[in-house]
This record gives C-alpha cells, sequence and structure tokens, in this order.
C-alpha cells in the first residue's frame, strides 16, 4: 500500500466506525446552481423568449466569440453534414456506422405498443402510444464535443418517431468538430444550430423567427445549460439534469489489476468531479489495483484530469463479502456498474438500482460507452434510483382510450356518481348521471 | 345565441382574422410562481432539510393552524385507516371498492417487463426494469381533499412494486376527510403524515426523523407544493407540475346539448382558473349548447366558480369541418379530449396529443375521472405534446444489461477504440483496448 499522505486514491474499510460519513461525504454532490448564474439565465430565457433571433446571435457573439449578423450564419446545412461524414477517415466512418446501427437495434427493443382491451359490456380501455412531434437535442462544444453524445441523443428519438430532430451544438471560437456533424448525419439529425448555452436552450423552448419550438429537450450541458433546462421544464419537457458522471466496480480479486485501474481511469479522465469507486472484499488485491493506478498513471494523456478526479472524489472501498458490496451498490445507485465477478448473472436479482450494469470481467464501461447498443445517457449522483437511462420511451408520450358503451357507461355512471357527491362536485355526478339509463 | 354583452361563455370562429390570436390568449397561461413564493418555499425546505420534524412541526402549526408538539400527532395509524374505511355507508365503501378494482386492472397492463437478447457471438444485452424503494404522494386536503386522487396516486406505485408507499395529506384546522383515508387504506398506503405544503414536501424529499425520504414524489398541490416539487426535482424524482384542469369537447352536433353543457361544468366546477371548451361544425348546436349552459348553470352548486370559469376561459369554438377540428386538438394538446361523435375510431389515427381521449356520447370526462380504469393524474396546459397519464411506468425504473462475451468484447473494443480515440478520451480507448483479443 502506498504511504497514505501522498495516496492518489483513498481507502476506505466499511468496518471502520466512520465509514458512512466518510462515504456520505464522498458522494455528496450539490448541482445546485448558485443565485449569480441562476439571474444570468434568467436575463438570457426572457431576452431570447422576447427578441428571438436577435438575441441569440448577440448571446452568441458575446458567450462563444463568433461575429454574425444573421442566424443563417448559425445553421449547418444537410449538405455539411454529408459532406463531414464523407469526408473522415475510412476507420473513423465505419465505427461511426456500426456503433449506429447497433445503438439503434438495440432501441427498437424498447419501442412499446399501443394496446387496448374490451370489457364484457362493450366499454374499450386502452393506451395510444406516439412520438413526439420535435425533439431538441443539446450537444456541448469546444474540447468536449463528443460525437458518441450525437449518436445517443439522436437515435433514440429516431426510432421513437419523432418528426423533426433539432441538434445545437455551440462552436467557440467557430471551431466545428467534424466527427460531431458526421454523427449527426448518421442519426437522422434534421436541423443542426451551431448555438450553445441558456440562449441556445431558450430558443429550442420558446422557438424563434429561425428556430423551431421543440417538445423536449435532452442532452447534457454546462451548470448554464442545466439551469436553463430545470427554468424552462413544463414549459417543453427535458430529460434528468445531469451531475458528474460515476462509476462503481464491483471485483472478486480475479480480474487483472491493470484492467480495473484503466476502468476507473476512463471514468476518471473526463473531469475532475467524475467519480470512480472500487469495491472488494480482497484487500491484497485492492494493494494491487492501487499499485496499477500509481504506476499506469503517468501514462495518461489525462493524467491531471484523472489524478484531480481520483484523489477529490476516488475511493478503493473493502468490504466484507458480496452481501456487503450489493448493500453498497444500493446504497449508492451508480450510474455505471461494472460486476467484474465470475458470475455476474447470480448477482443481478439482487441490484435493484443502476443506470447500466456491465456485467463480468470483459465487460468494460467503454465498450458500453460507445459501441454495445444501450444508450450512455444514463442517471448519476444515486438518481438511478428513480430515473432510466435515455430510451425511446423519452420521445414518446401515452394517450388513455376509454370508450364506454352506452351499458358499460350506465354502470360506470352510477358509481361515478357516489364517488363524485362524496367529493362535493355534483357536476361531475350530473354529468355521469345523465349517461345512467333509466330503468 | 345570448346577448354578447352578456355572454357566460365566449364564442370564437376559426373564420375570425384574429382567431389564433384570441385562441393563444384563451389558452396562455403562466404556472411561473414569482420571486416571494420561491423565497418562502427556499426558506421552508432549508429549515426542514436542517432541522427535521422540529422544522415540520412549526411550519404545521402556523400554516394548518394546529397545535401539536410531536410528529405522533401527525401520523395516523393502519388502524385509523381501516376503521375510516370500515365507517363509511355501504354505498361509498362499495364505489370506492368498485374503482379501486377497476384502476388497479387497467394499470396492471402497463406493467412493463425486462428483456434480454443474445447475439451470435454471445454477448447478451438486456434491460431490466424494477420498482422505486420508496414513493410519496401528496393529496392535497381541506375543500378540495379528494379520495380519487388517493386511488389514481397510489394504485399505480403498489402495482409497480413500490415497496413503501408515504402519503402526506394536510389536515387545516386538524379537519380529516373518512373519504381520504379509506381511500389510503384500500390502495395499500404504508404510512400516512397529516402535513402539507412545502414542508410536507421537504419532509419527502430529504427526510426527517420521523417522514422516510422517498425517491420519487408525485400528487398536485398549490403553488407552493408546485414550487418546492419543482425545487427538489433531481434530490428526488417527480411528477409533472400541473396547471389547472382542462377540458376540449368535439361534438358532431349529434349530442344532446345538456349533457355537454353539463360535460364542460364538470370540468369549470374544478375552480376559476379550470378550462372547458367545445369545437363543432354545427353554428345552431353551439347556440343550443350555449342556451343550455344559461339554463343549467344556476342549478349547480358550484355555480359561482363554474360561471367564473367559463367566463374567463372557457370557449364555444364554431370550426368548419372535421379536419379543422382534429387540427384545434393537436394545437391544444387538452389534458381530456371528448370526442362526442358516431365514429370516434376514425379519429383516433389522427389525434396526435391529448392526455385521455374519451370516445362516444356516452364516455363523459367524470367516468374516467373515477372509475373507468385510466388514470386522472394527465398532462395539463399542453405537456401532452411530451407528457403521459401518471402510470406504472412513474414508479419503476430500467437498468440496462450488457454482458459481453470475450469474443464480443474483442470485436466491441476495436469499434470503441477508434470512436474514443477520435474523442480525445485516450484511457477510454485502452480499458477498451485491454479487452480485444490478441491474435
Amino acid at each position: 500500500m502506498s504511504d497514505k499522505s501522498i495516496a492518489t486514491i483513498a481507502r476506505l474499510s466499511t468496518a471502520d466506525a466512520a465509514f458512512h460519513q466518510r462515504l456520505d461525504a464522498l458522494l455528496d454532490w450539490e448541482g445546485v446552481s448558485d443565485k449569480s448564474v441562476q439571474a444570468r439565465v434568467d436575463d438570457i430565457l426572457a431576452d431570447v423568449k422576447q427578441r428571438g433571433d436577435a438575441a441569440v446571435i448577440e448571446a452568441t457573439n458575446r458567450f462563444d466569440r463568433m461575429d454574425v449578423t444573421h442566424m443563417d450564419q448559425l445553421r449547418l446545412s444537410a449538405q455539411q453534414l454529408q459532406a463531414a461524414f464523407d469526408g473522415l477517415p475510412d476507420h473513423q466512418r465505419e465505427a461511426l456506422a456500426v456503433a449506429s446501427e447497433r445503438i439503434k437495434h438495440y432501441h427498437e427493443r424498447q419501442k412499446p405498443s399501443s394496446w387496448q382491451y374490451e370489457e364484457a359490456d362493450g366499454t374499450v380501455l386502452g393506451q395510444k402510444v406516439t412520438p413526439l412531434d420535435r425533439a431538441g437535442i443539446y450537444v456541448p462544444g469546444g474540447k468536449a464535443a463528443y460525437p458518441s453524445s450525437v449518436l445517443m441523443n439522436a437515435i433514440p428519438a429516431h426510432v421513437a418517431g419523432v418528426r423533426e430532430i433539432v441538434m445545437v451544438v455551440p462552436t467557440p471560437d467557430g471551431v466545428v468538430n467534424n466527427l460531431v456533424l458526421a454523427a449527426a448525419h448518421l442519426a437522422g439529425v434534421d436541423h443542426v444550430f451551431t448555438i450553445g448555452g441558456a440562449q441556445a436552450i431558450a430558443a429550442l423552448a420558446y422557438g424563434t423567427q429561425s428556430v423551431p419550438r421543440v417538445d423536449k429537450i435532452v442532452g447534457p450541458g454546462n451548470i448554464y445549460v442545466a439551469t436553463a433546462k430545470r427554468a424552462v421544464f413544463g414549459q417543453v419537457g427535458i430529460d434528468m439534469i445531469a451531475g458528474p458522471s460515476e462509476i462503481m466496480v464491483v471485483s472478486d480479486g480475479k480480474t487483472d489489476p491493470d484492467w480495473l485501474a484503466m476502468d476507473l481511469f476512463s471514468q476518471a479522465e473526463h473531469d475532475e468531479d467524475a467519480q470512480a469507486i472500487l469495491v472488494s472484499w480482497d484487500a491484497e488485491h485492492l494493494d494491487a489495483v492501487e499499485s496499477a493506478i500509481d504506476r499506469l498513471l503517468p501514462t495518461l494523456e489525462r493524467e491531471a484530469i484523472a489524478h484531480a478526479s481520483l484523489s477529490r472524489r476516488g475511493a478503493l472501498i473493502l468490504c466484507k463479502d458480496q452481501a456487503e458490496a450489493i448493500e453498497l451498490v444500493n446504497r449508492v445507485a451508480p450510474e455505471h456498474l461494472e460486476l467484474s465477478v465470475a458470475t455476474p448473472e447470480t448477482w443481478l436479482d439482487e441490484i435493484r438500482h443502476a443506470g447500466a450494469i456491465f456485467m463480468g470481467r470483459h465487460t468494460s464501461e467503454a465498450l458500453g460507452d460507445y459501441c454495445a447498443g444501450p444508450n450512455h445517457v444514463l442517471p448519476t449522483s444515486g438518481t438511478a434510483r428513480f430515473s432510466s437511462p435515455l430510451g425511446v420511451y423519452d420521445f414518446q408520450k401515452r394517450s388513455s382510450i376509454i370508450h364506454c358503451s352506452a351499458e358499460g357507461a350506465s354502470e360506470l355512471g352510477k358509481v361515478a356518481s357516489v364517488l363524485a357527491r362524496g367529493e362535493s362536485l355534483t357536476a361531475h355526478a350530473r354529468s355521469a348521471e345523465y349517461r345512467i339509463n333509466p330503468e
């Protein structure tokens, strides 16, 4: 074990008296934006709502250091997307295509069907599933522009049958990412605007002269984007408000420590707030992983970020046994869970909360991030307790169907009448009573 | 047609030059809470988060004019719920039981299944569905205490398999509604606290010494409740932020005008902000409904409320034909849609947005509000464009399953490596590359 004073990553044990306190401190994440962010976002939202394109252009010039005078300069054509795709090196174009196909294939399985059933008296009840008319997809720009995020956000919308997919991606200093445009081409995006921040969220939520108003906005973004999404929620639908990405790996001690170290790095390299936690009941194994971390960390391109993330929010946790490991998983409800164990399928029944479960030593999170098929947009910060991966269901909604026969309405009318009068809603009661057959 | 100067309800025609403007004005609804509400809610949330039970007790004494010193005085036992149910008059107990059974039966159909599939190389992909551990249900108290809302919120949670259902219902001045308690008994609620407002939302979101922290909060409430729900969203899941209730009725001119008037009243009697709109291409029929409204309105117990609602937000709209009526429906995306026409089933394919669709002259909304089976918690204010009725799916979440075979991981590793390097995430790439078989 390395000297505690210079340890890269914290070591915890469930046997420690203060374990739960330390774990709570480690997991603590306040995603709340401060009042100054809130106020700036409110101003931008109000400005775009009122002035439309002009406000979007001004904000874009200011925040992305652009110099445009018309929205047409902030719009990419289908031809530009196609050209970006065609211009990629073969290996990148092929990898994108494979990923896209696999993601599409998986998400096809998520499509729910409308259904209905008829009762003895002829009354029909059911549920009708329809896609959204228009979805907006926010794609971060600049350094963290990820083509995989374009695929993961746009393909489920496309599979759901959304009529029009509008993507926004800022291009600070005018820098365009060709892989992002190529992915938009592949994923069936209909419109792309090179705008970002709260001004892009406002444009999508309210519509402008050029940007069509959408019904739902999905996709990750910085604190301004997250704050703006929260503010327009209700006006439009939104996906979750994402916190920093995290992984919890459970190892039975038999996985190569180098593999595990790199799996933790693959999370830690995202940003300094990312969280990577390894749990095992094998103390020597944790020592070996810690050594691997110390040995491999200096070989990373993004060493500084990974180091900051691991030292601030990472942990190697020694637990008692499998049962306690499962307890920890359900307590944390991790975004990504790697079960690096011999028979992960025997664990599955007891895992209640996790965004995505990567099973067995061969299934590293990175495979799921790019191309296994399931979505990489997952609930963070313990929200897997109540949220799901982004999916086709996020781009559809249901309508209840009620078609009473005369006989059915008569019987239901009697029940409704009693209950409505119990609530002193007598117009409800009388509306129901009109449908009762005189006998 | 009645004299315009004293008309109870507005008459619009799609042929009017200003029609779309007038419709927009009619539909306009700002659910945004002002800064003073926001500040008061923030204070209450912070106080409950920090001081727990003590803060809840103080707020309850203050806002609900109670005088309690301990949370036990704000808790109802299973025996009390049972006693409330047993003590109901027979016809009410039976009506509640019939409604409860029908709601349960319908929602059973909404239960999704976990699924998985295996690829040629042995890789398994899937989706696992699990219920929430704990759901919180907010039930408004006082005058607008609705037992039907208890059934509609708690039964889907119960059907979903939620382990623990916690209900909060304020009892201003200590007034308890026995029908509400009886419904809680019937719907399988586990804990009831007689608290409300932002303090109840805070208690559910953060947990206190007595109130268990829940994973999701559902149920309608006043502006303080709605503001508090928006604030804790992310910390816990929430259902939609509900606006005032609305109905759009489309009539082909053949439904009894008295029936239609009463159907509109059944919406308008809810509150002064409720909205009731009738659409028809038969001008004389609209005249007849207007006369029925004027004749029947004075016979309502809640005449004043219904009158205010109809005159402020109601409308009888003359349109050209069926196609234009459907266009209006999709434009408004009504919470409740009554298709009071001869063959409503032929309309269904073209209806894209509506919370619940009541088909045919016999299916009045009131039947669905209480006992048809589908949920009465529905997306308001046009949010049916992107939201669904409350359902079993609101109390469950999904986890992605990825289990790569050695061969599968090797192939996916190659693709992931290319894409990760394209995003400059080299630890991702190296984690994937470890899984590539040396050949």
